[in-house]
Formats: C-alpha cells, sequence, structure tokens
C-alpha cells in the first residue's frame, strides 16, 4: 500500500462483474475484491439493493470489508448535452467516498454489472475521481457483457465470418434503428423491455421477425428466452433484456439457434 | 457422466477464454477445465500452438488430461458464400475428435480466445458436432471480448449514454467501413494488421484520426498502446490489433482517454 514516494494511498479498481452469475467473475476481478479494503457500489432506485455487490458477494467474502452502496439516477445521460443535476451529484457523492477511502489508504473496488466497457456508470465515476485526483492509481478489469452472455445461452454467435455486428440501445428513434437494420447483419438492441412492441413492429417491416430472439435476465435466476419476441410483448420484461437479431444463420436449418441445442441446460426454448 | 438413461455419455463445453492473460478467466470456465478429462484445442497453423490452449495451461493443471490441437484454416469464410474445403475438412476432424472423446464419456472443453460470441471458430465446430449428433450435451461459457479488454486497458468505455456502437473487421471495404463511421458513434475495428495505412485514410477524410486509438496484443505480453495511431503504420503489427474510434469524448478533456490515467499500469501511453 506504499508507493514508491512513501506516501500511504489506496487504488481504485472498476471491476465488470459480468452479468449476474458470480461463476462469470474473471479470477481478477475476484482478486481485486479480495485484496480490497472497501467496496463502492451502485444502485439503481435510491433505497434499492445493489446488483453488482449481490454477484461479487456471492463469490467473495465481503466482511469486514468497508461497504457503501450510492444511488446513481438512472436519468437519460447524453454526453452532448447537459447532464441533469441528480446525475452530477451522484457522480460527486460517489466520487467524496471512494476519495475518502482511498485517503486512508485503502483499495477500493467499484463493480459494475456487465463489462464497463458497454454502457457503465462507472466511467462517469472514474472520469469524476480523475479530475479531482490526477494522480490516483487507478484499474478497469474487464467482465463478461450482457451480449455475450446472451450469445453464450442461446449457443449462438453475435457474428461470424464476414458479419457486420452493432449494438445499440432499443430506446432509440424509429429511424436509428431502421438504419442500424439496413446496414448491418447483425443487430443487438439493449434494454428493449419498455419498447418491444415498436421494435416488434420494426422487424416486421424488414421480415426479420423470425431471426430475432429475444433474452430476459441472462445468467440470472428467471433467465427467460423467447424464440418468438411476440409472445414477450404482452409480458412485464426485466430491464435486463436484449433483442438480437442475426440476417445469416449459420448451418441448413433456418432457425437462429443451432438446432438441438435448446437453451443453456439443453432444454428447448420456449417450453418453459 | 451417467444420463437419466443410463447411457455414459461426455458433454461438450466451448469456453471462451479471454484475450490472453489467464486472470481474465471465469470461475466457470476454469471450473468446466478442472471437470474436463479432454481438451480440444484450434491452432491457426498447422504446426502451431494454441493460444487458447496456452492460456488454460497457465490457470489450471491440465497435465493428466487427453489434448489434442486441431489446425484451423484461417481461409475468410463467408457464410453466405460457399466453404472452402479446407475449411469443411477442419471442422469435420474437429469434431470427429471431440464425438470421439463424449463418446468414452469424457467431457471435453473447446477453448477459444476471447469471446464465442464474437467470430469465434467454435460455432462452426458446434454446428458441425450438433448435426452429426443431435443428442450431445453442449455448453458454451462466455469469455472477456477482445474489444471490451482493449476498452479496460485504455480506461475507456466503447459506448457510453447514448451511443450507437458497431464492430466490424477492418478488412471490409472501404465503403462499409465509411458507412460504418458516418453511422455510428462509436467504431471498433478487428484485425487491422494488414489494413491499417488504409484505415488511417479513411479516418482523415473524417478528420477522426484524433479519435483513434491502435490497442495490440490485449492482456497479452508485448501489449502496446498507440493513441497516435499513424506512428503504428510501419509497425509489424500482430494479428490482435484493434482500432476504437469515438466521436463523442467524455469529461472535458478532448482526448480519447480518460486525462491521467495512462494505460493499465499507470503510464502514459506512447510512453513505452
Amino acid at each position: 500500500l506504499k508507493q514508491s514516494t512513501g506516501r500511504t494511498a489506496g487504488r481504485l479498481t472498476i471491476i465488470g462483474t459480468g452479468p449476474g452469475d458470480p461463476e462469470l467473475l474473471t479470477l481478477k476481478a475476484l482478486k481485486a475484491v479480495e485484496q480490497a479494503q472497501a467496496i463502492v457500489a451502485p444502485t439503481g432506485r435510491p433505497n434499492g439493493a445493489s446488483s453488482a455487490l449481490e454477484i461479487i458477494a456471492q463469490a467473495a467474502d465481503i466482511s469486514g470489508k468497508q461497504v457503501v452502496e450510492v444511488h446513481f439516477s438512472m436519468q437519460k445521460v447524453r454526453l452532448s448535452g447537459s447532464r441533469h443535476r441528480s446525475v452530477e451529484e451522484s457522480w460527486s457523492k460517489a466520487a467524496d467516498t471512494v476519495l475518502e477511502f482511498t485517503g486512508q489508504g485503502m483499495n477500493v473496488v467499484f463493480p459494475t454489472i456487465g463489462d464497463p466497457a458497454f454502457y457503465s456508470t462507472a466511467y462517469y465515476l472514474l472520469s469524476t475521481v480523475q479530475e479531482r485526483q490526477p494522480g490516483l492509481v487507478t484499474e478497469v478489469i474487464p467482465g463478461i457483457s450482457s451480449v455475450g452472455s446472451c450469445s453464450s445461452a442461446l449457443k449462438a454467435p453475435l457474428a461470424l465470418g464476414d458479419d457486420m455486428l452493432c449494438i445499440i440501445p432499443a430506446t432509440f428513434g424509429d429511424d436509428r434503428i431502421r438504419q442500424a437494420i439496413e446496414t448491418f447483419d447483425s443487430i443487438a438492441l439493449m434494454k428493449v423491455h419498455r419498447c418491444l412492441p415498436r421494435v416488434i413492429r420494426i422487424l416486421e417491416e424488414y421480415s426479420l421477425l423470425e431471426n430475432a430472439v429475444l433474452v430476459e435476465k441472462c445468467a440470472l435466476d428467471g433467465e427467460r428466452i423467447f424464440q418468438d419476441i411476440r409472445k414477450a410483448a404482452h409480458e412485464d420484461l426485466h430491464y435486463f433484456s436484449t433483442v438480437i437479431v442475426r440476417k445469416q444463420r449459420m448451418g441448413t436449418a433456418g432457425r437462429f439457434i443451432v438446432p438441438g441445442t435448446g437453451d443453456r441446460n439443453g432444454r428447448n426454448v420456449d417450453e418453459r
């Protein structure tokens, strides 16, 4: 914990926890948790539990560590526009907490669901911490992405051969979604829980409904796979819902999923 | 190893090994290796060593397990077109080997670099195996993707807020790359090792050179980060080279990387 200057200082390590199954943590992330004295974890609701914290608590003994949960506003953030005040306050509060711990020589872990590379609030925190204390030692450990995990659950690739792949939030306007569908071979639409009927309508226009599949709560208890995404239209879907569309299909069978494989436990999908 | 029918049968588990650092294996992948009696691993060259095998051998004791390396032709595969004969033969041979082991009741692991979701040959193998033996129990365990790992090394997100992200092989034609650049906020160009001058020329057209960064051999010995990708143009780049372009930049500093962070070890990039 001593730097070469002799000054005691902790470090901030951002870790991707993967989509939910604690076994999908990396060895490196687990080690970072074990070597940390403090954990600062994000929650989506003011008094809700942190999913990211729950994942690491299932894989490591976190008793004896300082644990602080910080509420991050789910306000939509447009980087090119102005930030909502409650968003700024979330980052500011989380940064305060992190720097208080590192100032005491503690190593801090900030866990974030999935892979920090994809739409993680962790980078807002990192940016804020770096602005306040540029010399702080920081590290980012990648995690299993939600789209990668969906692909594994389906036992089907997101992209293969000469596919062009895009990953976009389904909350985008119709025109941008149409543009993605027209340009790309493989499209992952994240966060479809509130706009599935619209996505279904657009996919119907392109006769791509049969090339689409929906994975809800991938790698979490209650995971569901809808090979006919219309069947999910009237369900109360979880926030972690992803639609994957592939124009090209591998093998000879005209189905998205490799024939005969079913879901991750060998069961056929749509049959649970 | 007994199925409910009483028949002895092994299973095939495809695991993503992550980009190279054995610590980036997941707990689940490590467990699969430990519980396997046989490993069938892909090599890119006829007599070359398997990178995927090397990664798992650093994390687990594989002595005492059957290990077979199978050469997978690197011939470009177009799913919509006909397959090259040597490609078909690779899959066929690998499938034979897998089914021979599972037929003897062995659990087989097939390791693949990165995340199987992204352009992995493992799906050609899975498809072939499933065609021959539809009832075989199979599982796919996701891995840390090379693009996710690059993002972590840079301590910068691939996508944030309302970014639209695409992942494409840089070997595509100029028109498709231009189309991706025009449509998307964030573009990951994989396998740029042989076409970097062309990529630089296209990015120059859009004045996006300063928004681009190149990561070579991410999470492997000899990892290099080129924040000025022009400096990499005359290098003999490794196959694992990725250019990431982001139009929007986070924070106030006009740089791709979060200011003051440097590379994964806290050093500034371009300074090694």
